[in-house]
């Protein structure tokens, strides 16, 4: 079975969530140089915006990153050559099947890994030649799908032979260990690095996702098919509304725009969306991201040796830790 | 750190989901024979149906089990009056906080584990006596909250000194293993026992489940602020279409009163409610109760044992199993 780290010749198993107007070139650079794998997010951006982040990013680190290619993006085809162009290790896609981009992507011997929330996805792009899969829970921040990481990893890794990639819900070295209990190679961590200092998001927005608490987050758009997890606020209450009295999807879609860089580039945290997981509520201090990657593999590594499953007459298993 | 089997006198750290309808003197006897724990469900029942359960119970196990008792049930204070009398020595509790109830049965040493699906109730049940708490995520079946397994449970151990039981999207050992990495003493079960040999509902609601895949529950009633995770069927899509329109409450309530009756005593998985968590895509087999908790058991060992989390020169982590 591939190794992620192998595949991706990274040192820690974690890879950095693409979160659009969020992911740029300075949190990338910052995970890839602490030995994660740096993600620029393109979200709906243009291919040169792409462009320029990716060698901002060349210039920041030596290391491998990628980038993350929303196959919805209508410039999706454009980012891909600039991708092929400049040569990116890795490309993670989200929003369907990147199976059109694939022959080419390997050919120039670039990594695959697309975001699945369900083992149909999964397994249709191990088909095309996808090199892993992230299983991301509906727990996670931004656009979901409905499965948690629970219940979906562990069938995602029942269908396929590829690697697969935990994310969603996993913010410390407890979910890292869980993840991989779960038969995960790796994770994908978001939220957490939010507040990295090498994230340049406004600090309303920071300060936001360190008082949140557990029941803080809600999927809007439910009733649209296209939920996205935020932390509630007046935007995220008004979408809520109009979804009960069954405004047309255009007059969400209004409120909705635009509404991502208000509460990233402004700080607008009021009518601004707040992507944010549910775990948001474990994440509590601003550090470097090689601190947070050493802090969770450290974590990971002591739960996995201290919580020992201790077998029994009858393999009874308790944690001691 | 208390621990589960000392605490509750069992022999596998694993307690059986309470299902209406569904965990009765049968079920509960065999996961309490097997070294789990047992829950007989009042659910809505009368306190008389709860003691002849109860005493089916003592006579077909001598081993300890377990009264969940659903704290909106208008019997609710009878039930646990007969739960005192019959000396049963655990009470699980849903739907709120059993603070007035605990004295009583903590002086005759009956432990008391609530269903918490908050780290705030969680709090407050820890304040008032509770023993321990099972946290459930809402990948759960039936009634649910909002927080995941992957989410909660990490927040929830955070946050009390009581052991943790984590519930939701646990089927087999992964999950198991899973759950203690994530800090929690033991686990809660319950989709796998609905198709353990000695559960008495209807095959055709056992075959529902074994065919079911990763994407075939899905959570009605969100609406209406009280969730439930069912299969996808007639019921489930008339449900759903009610609340897009806004149907009275009422309305909704009509054609769910007597559903899950329907489908776990005659059979009717069409217009009856298939209460199911997202698990049941990993749930393909019918065993004897027994069979499932030293499969699932073994597996959680094997797993913790193979599945290495390997240390490397930076504390790299990965699977090698």
């Amino acid at each position: 079975m591939v190794n992620i780290c192998e595949l991706l010749e990274i040192e820690y198993p974690i890879i950095q969530g693409a979160m659009a107007w969020i992911a740029d070139a300075s949190l990338a650079s910052a995970v890839s140089n602490a030995g994660g794998l740096g993600i620029i997010a393109s979200g709906n951006a243009e291919a040169e915006w792409v462009r320029s982040e990716i060698r901002k990013t060349k210039e920041m680190t030596r290391k491998p990153f990628g980038v993350n290619v929303m196959l919805l993006n209508p410039h999706a085809e454009a980012i891909m050559d600039v991708i092929c162009e400049e040569g990116v290790p890795v490309v993670t896609t989200g929003a369907g099947n990147p199976g059109k981009y694939i022959p080419k992507l390997k050919s120039l011997g670039i990594k695959v890994i697309p975001v699945v929330a369900s083992v149909a996805l999964a397994v249709r792009v191990e088909r095309v030649g996808a090199d892993a899969v992230i299983a991301e829970g509906q727990e996670g921040g931004g656009h979901i799908g409905d499965a948690t990481t629970m219940a979906l990893v562990p069938q995602v890794v029942d269908a396929v032979k590829i690697p697969v990639i935990a994310a969603g819900g996993i913010a410390d070295g407890r979910g890292i260990a869980a993840a991989i209990m779960l038969g995960a190679r790796g994770v994908q961590v978001g939220t957490r690095f939010l507040v990295a200092k090498e994230c340049t998001i406004s600090q309303n927005y920071k300060d936001m996702i360190l008082k949140a608490k557990d029941t803080d987050t809600v999927a809007t758009g439910r009733s649209t098919g296209h939920p996205v997890r935020v932390l509630k606020n007046k935007l995220a209450r008004d979408i809520i509304a109009m979804e009960k009295r069954n405004a047309d999807l255009s007059e969400i879609e209004k409120i909705g725009t635009g509404a991502l860089r208000a509460a990233v580039k402004d700080g607008d945290v009021v009518n601004g969306s707040v992507m944010s997981g549910q775990i948001a509520g474990l994440v509590c201090k601003e550090q470097t991201a090689k601190e947070m990657i050493e802090e969770m593999f450290e974590e990971a590594k002591a739960i996995y040796e201290n919580r020992a499953i201790v077998c029994g007459a009858r393999g009874t298993i308790h944690g001691n830790g």
